[in-house]
C-alpha cells in the first residue's frame, strides 16, 4: 500500500513502463511516506476503439 | 469528468461501440450538466472464462 | 452486464442520479443489444481534494 | 450484488479459474448473506510487464 | 498478488467484514496457489442512492 | 490520457497530497511522453476496516 493504477493507450515501450514504475513509485514514496516495497504499481492498456472523449472514439480520430 | 467505463463481454462490433460511447456520452452531458469535451468513455471487454454469475463462469455455460 | 460506472466530481442531485443512470442505461440497451434487466450502474464520487487535472487538485483551482 | 474483482496474473488454468470463482462465491454468499445467484465474480489477469512491486516490474525480476 | 476487490451495498457489519475477508483470501489461496500473506482484500461500500439495476437505483425501490 | 488512480489507506494530509499528484504527474510526463494537462490522478481513500492483506483486516492488528 498504496496501490497505483496507470491507465494509458497502448504502445508505449518495455523501457518507458519500467521507468514509469519507478518514477512513479518514487513520487508515491516521496510524498506519502509509504516504504518502497510496500508500493505496487498496475498498468492497464486501452485499446483506440476502446477509448472515448466528448463522444469519440480515439480510433475514429 | 465525468469517466465512464463500460465493462462487458467481448464480441460487439466497432460500429456497436463507436454508438455506445456517442450515447453514453449524450446521457451525461444531458443529465448531469457536463460539457460534452469532458467526457471520457473507456470499454473493458471480459471473456468469457473471466465472468462469473452464481458461482459459474459464463465459458461453463 | 454490461457494468457501468460513471466516475464524478461530488455535487449533483438525487435527482440528477435518477436521470443519470435512466439514460445511461437506455443508451446501453439501445446500442449493446443487451436487455435492460441486466444493466447495472455504479456511480462513484469524487471529493476536489482527491481530483487532479494537470498536477493540480480540484481543490487548489 | 456483490461485485467481486480477482486481478492476479496471467497463468492459470481453466480448471483453477472454474474453482476460484466457485470458492469465492461460496465465500461471499457463506458471510455476507447474500443469495448466490446475486454475486457475480470478474478475473482480471495482469502481464509480467504490467505490474510492479517496490518499483520493480515483475518481468524484470 | 491476487489482489480482490469486493464491491457491495453498505450495510454489512465489521464481524462480517472480518469473516468476508477471511474466507475469501482462504479460497484464492485454496484455489490458485496463492500464499496467504500475499492476498490482499478491498471492500468497497456502495450507497443505494449510487448503485442501479435496469436503469433504477436501489434508493428508487 | 494517462489517467492514475491512488488507492491508500486514509489519513495523508492535504499537503501531502497535493505533493502526491504534483509528483506522480511528473513521473509520467518524464517516462511516457504525455503532455501534463492530459494527466488525470484520482485519489481514493480506503478505511482500516475494509483493507486486509493475508485475510486480516488492518483494524484487526
Amino acid at each position: 500500500m498504496p496501490y497505483v493504477t496507470v491507465k494509458m493507450l497502448e504502445g508505449r515501450t518495455d523501457e518507458q513502463k519500467k521507468a514509469l514504475v519507478d518514477k512513479v513509485t518514487e513520487a508515491v514514496v516521496e510524498t506519502t511516506g509509504a516504504s518502497v516495497d510496500k508500493v505496487v504499481v498496475f498498468i492497464e492498456e486501452m485499446k483506440k476503439n476502446h477509448y472515448a472523449v466528448a463522444g469519440k472514439l480515439e480510433s475514429e480520430k
